[in-house]
């Protein structure tokens, strides 16, 4: 009776580095609260991690690389994040909407705005951590990044903890797996937003 | 870092007799998928029905005294369905409010309209049944109304059903189970709404 739109939607994710994001969305995926979920791959400068894979995890392109595809307008969104270049593929986006995808997809702040005037039916999830002092303690932990990086993490978190009042949800994440579920019902109440229907039809 | 704000939201749940919404807030208020959960009570002058409790599943009012509360302006919408008149008591909704309270309502289409304007929070939800056979095979199942009651009832499901575009969120109540599900994760993705924190405070 109520026929769900065949078009897909998009659900950005944005935290401050170390607030936990990467680890949810991947724990999101593999659970697939709602069918036809997927990753939105972006194109990044940045050098690949130890364990990342081309194509899964990033487009890896030189600067030179990048800055031609922005020249022809193919980034929905496109932002220099602690000196490397990032950007969203606009083709792949559209074709994983039309294909009726709900895309997960993770940038940070400045990105999250231009998807949203691109994609004005985007959901957007904005994961904190619980405090200052547990972003730093976590980012220490996992021990990536060398000391430099780790500062100017810190230093960026509170203009991008600032940002969170203009997104559609807040997912504190203290407990991995309450931050997991929240997320996971943000995904099956957006599959279930009366203008994902069609609207009412009769028989 | 996040305070939530202290304020609680109503959730209004509308949707043709028969479609199993009840069913479903009842099991939802027992599951307690977020805290502070509370169900409004509404007025009636319709009939209480075997089982029923006065001040538990509505305040049984004399036509009489029912029209001299909603003189008062006692009531924040009210409506006459299938000939008996309904309201929802505003007093009680704004002291749960202020409490705290996810106050889940179950009123008509007529009032979630009047609701909304009163609480502009409110989060909508349309309980729809899969197919106008199986509303028409539910009511009478239930065996509850005389043939002439369920006439009424399958006569007015259209008209509620074109309203369904209207409301936030659409359940199709075809499994028991997965709408209930639904359920949950619309409030708990209700509470996660950035616009229930109070803004960011960095300490």
């Amino acid at each position: 009776m109520f026929e769900r739109s065949r078009r897909g939607f998009l659900v950005v994710f944005s935290a401050p580095s170390g607030a936990g994001k990467s680890t949810i969305v991947r724990e999101v995926l593999r659970r697939r609260p709602v069918p036809g979920m997927g990753l939105s791959v972006s194109a990044t400068t940045r050098p690949k991690r130890p364990g990342e894979v081309e194509g899964r995890d990033y487009y890896f392109l030189s600067e030179e690389e990048f800055r031609e595809r922005m020249g022809r307008g193919e980034f929905v969104e496109w932002a220099k994040v602690h000196g490397h270049l990032y950007g969203t593929p606009k083709k792949a986006v559209e074709e994983a909407l039309e294909e009726g995808k709900v895309l997960l997809l993770e940038i940070d702040v400045q990105g999250a705005r231009q998807v949203r005037r691109t994609f004005p039916d985007s959901v957007l999830v904005f994961v904190a951590p619980p405090s200052l002092e547990v972003l730093e303690e976590r980012l220490r932990a996992r021990g990536r990044d060398p000391e430099e990086e780790v500062r100017r993490r810190l230093e960026a978190a509170p203009r991008e903890l600032s940002e969170a009042g203009s997104y559609n949800y807040i997912v504190v994440n203290g407990d991995l797996e309450e931050a997991v579920r929240a997320v996971e019902a943000i995904l099956i109440a957006e599959y279930h937003r009366a203008r994902r229907f069609k609207g009412v039809s009769m028989r």
